[in-house]
């Protein structure tokens, strides 16, 4: 192997690589071959190798494993082209849902901090292929682009090693990484992690340089997310989540030194991370150790206001990259990327004493969260970091419109017919409405506080006749189960 | 603050304490107080304080939080007293069933690993006065008994201490305790226990003098678990799993220097720790780094076969309490028993590479895993640390008979209206009649697989006749709510 690159990397390739094009990337892949690709948060995917392959004529059959969201070029273009018969663990397209519901795609789902260890050693996939994007390559290591996801999990496990240079992508970005990779089990010794902030590793992730099977130049962009603007509800659920926290940093002085915090994807975990300019913190520290570095955490870190960032992904929009990619460096004294067994560890996330902030599809009356299946059937997206972040946090926050569709639908349901995490993970749930603090409650004394202080009026008045009617039954967690099905009709 | 002891601890009262009886330590006590009691896994628990509880005069609406099992005094004579308004974590007793299901008492279940943050830090609970069972204490210390749990986070949250002196348990317990206090968040350093077996900290419990209030001296045995003989499912389960973990060893390197095990409590559990002598593991450590050991351990300890043995409590019989505590140096070679933050805790289970084996009520064809509401609505004891292993092993196996009441009911079911467990988290299920392997699988595949090789003969046509019925509606996970609940009638 030959030796790490001298920082900061100033040439995109280094030394004797095996150059090569998309097409013949992918005529190197066997049909039925198992890839695992790079991307988490939209970002930092490979994109020709896997256009190839959508345009190849062979009838393949390819299980495509990636550890977070990836873009258009695999989730509609491989996906639509009929290649993949097996996929985990996060999809986002139409087509790809399509395909799930259809069963024509076998979808399974698993925690994003655990999908590399269940790779490389817990036996959910045979990998063959690895297919990164990357910013610069050497022989024997490559730096990333602007996702780590499970990268250095995937490319350790994996037979051979595909990396797309990707010049569209700044070769700045490497000041942001920090890959730290833990020993395997069972001598796995602890994540030498003091804070947050701290680097413990490399900006480059190292392979083995027999297993590059070759190198394809591109230059195209992400696909990045679009966010809309926060909405009434966004801003209600915003100003209620910092009440909350603010009676959370006067409860317990283990918040004297540092909030720190964690949400989660999407335009109301934007909205929130945004809406956060106006929680008066006083002398603390304020944090974030999360999965996303989203566009609403920016100002924040150009006022300062944020001591340190830490994820697995720059999950921007097209704006908040560019924004990003002009001042790497500048961002890279405050925001870290690490591997996703790193940035969504159990065992980080209990030590840093993390409040965790996430949505979810839909939340029982008895604080049950769905997060991934409509009517407990269709599936959306994945569970992603959702569950690694409220079963570990230190306090472990849903936040959620109590609607959709305009108000037609409540969130809050008498029972949520797929669960994602239990009665026993979350502590407070907060909508436009209010907040319900469900710590140390009974799952009937939850669903009086959920109703009466989440649920939107439209739906109280129905929601507690049902708790009403399903406690003269003499049980624990009463369920009219028939009752409760009709919600979804 | 006195020094620490010097070990071997020879007495059982060291320096000027409070001694006083156990009528006087419950007058003490608010009748509207929050008790932080010991016991975990039916053993450990303070019995003289609680049992004055009981007949304590006043109206008393007691908060209970104990991290596990605790014994009679406490789940029979101080629950049936009317004296708990409000209770987490475990519960194990009738009397304690019923009022829950009443709703008289406020029942919240949490995991085992977390609930001493919860209540220090997570504001679960606003803690006054812990009660611990010790074999020894001095100004500043005492020595636990058979169980840890999560009492020095208890001692620590409290305001007051009350400690039982119980001369019935040997002072040589303290050979097998190893207590160490992680740091407070969100400067709390890495656990730095290298290997199951190992040793970083004390073998006594400190505490802020100040605190306590009073020792009572007691002399009373534990009300240990009692164990049916193995069943011919269970050796059948045994049998199946055995075949899985030869498997296992065979298909990973991951394996090749160890085999670490966890096994849930109960029949079926101390059964399988049993039937591992059958088990041939060639040249590797077979280790337990589980969070209670009991009876099937003995022999293999006695055998030499076991390398180490980790746990939070000795939940053993009678005669297994016998057996220990005759030669507990001996044992504590091998067995060390831990704080249930560290004995569960998730970064631990994860470097360790633990294969968790634990039991549940019901699981449902997609996976999912009931471990604690009858029909979704009767709570039986409590999650326990089952969810600490399940979610974080490298290999997650739930291990049941296929039906019960003499094969009158099918504990594969095709909805659980109970998820303890959610379809992100198990690996594999073994039964009486095989194993699935589910790994990697979509839910229907799950589905196919569980029902095929894990259901008894009598439901299987029912379970497979109900999933094609479902899978002719186009979604990922297909359901038929209301003939899913016909099931419970």
């Amino acid at each position: 192997m030959t030796e790490a690159p001298e920082y900061p990397v100033e040439e995109r390739l280094h030394g004797d690589l095996p150059l090569t094009d998309a097409d013949a990337a992918a005529a190197s892949i066997d049909a039925d071959a198992t890839l695992l690709t790079s991307g988490f948060g939209s970002v930092g995917y490979p994109k020709a190798i896997p256009l190839a392959l959508a345009e190849d004529n062979r009838d393949l059959s390819l299980t495509l494993v990636s550890s977070g969201k990836v873009g258009e070029e695999i989730d509609v273009d491989l996906m639509a082209a009929d290649a993949v018969d097996r996929r985990m663990s996060y999809q986002s397209s139409e087509v790809a849902r399509e395909l799930t519901a259809r069963r024509e795609v076998a979808f399974s789902d698993r925690n994003a901090s655990s999908l590399g260890d269940d790779v490389q050693y817990g036996g959910v996939v045979d990998p063959d292929v690895a297919v990164v994007e990357a910013v610069a390559v050497g022989e024997g290591w490559f730096v990333p682009s602007t996702s780590l996801g499970q990268v250095p999990a995937f490319v350790d496990a994996a037979d051979r090693l595909y990396v797309e240079l990707n010049r569209h992508q700044p070769l700045a970005l490497q000041s942001l990484h920090d890959v730290y990779r833990p020993e395997a089990p069972p001598n796995r010794g602890p994540i030498p992690l003091a804070g947050p902030g701290d680097r413990i590793g490399d900006r480059h992730v190292s392979f083995d340089p027999e297993k590059l099977a070759g190198v394809v130049e591109t230059d195209s962009a992400d696909a990045t997310y679009t966010f809309r603007d926060p909405t009434d509800d966004d801003l209600a659920i915003a100003a209620n989540l910092r009440n909350f926290l603010r009676g959370e940093m006067a409860r317990s002085s283990v918040f004297d030194e540092a909030l720190t915090l964690q949400f989660g994807v999407g335009s109301l975990g934007n909205a929130l991370m945004g809406e956060l300019a106006d929680l008066d913190v006083g002398d603390r520290d304020l944090i974030y150790f999360g999965e996303l570095v989203q566009d609403g955490l920016l100002d924040l870190l150009d006022d300062g206001r944020l001591t340190a960032a830490s994820a697995t992904s720059l999950a921007l929009t097209d704006e908040g990259q560019q924004r990003l990619f002009e001042h790497a460096e500048r961002y890279a004294e405050d925001v870290v990327l690490r591997p996703a067994d790193v940035s969504n560890h159990p065992g980080l996330i209990d030590r840093f004493g993390v409040v965790a902030v996430n949505s979810a599809v839909e939340v029982d009356i008895y604080g049950n969260v769905n997060s991934t299946h409509v009517a407990g059937e269709r599936m959306l997206n994945g569970v992603g970091g959702s569950a690694d972040f409220n079963r570990n946090a230190l306090v472990t926050v849903c936040a959620l419109p109590s609607t959709l569709n305009g108000g037609e639908i409540s969130r809050i349901v008498p029972m949520s017919f797929h669960v994602d995490h239990t009665e026993h993970d979350v502590d407070v749930f907060v909508t436009e409405q209010g907040v319900a603090d469900v710590r140390g409650r009974s799952p009937v004394e939850r669903a009086e506080l959920i109703v009466e202080n989440c649920a939107h009026p439209s739906f109280a008045p129905e929601l507690r006749a049902y708790l009403d009617d399903v406690c003269e039954r003499e049980h624990h967690i009463p369920h009219d189960v028939e009752r409760a099905a009709e919600w979804f009709e």
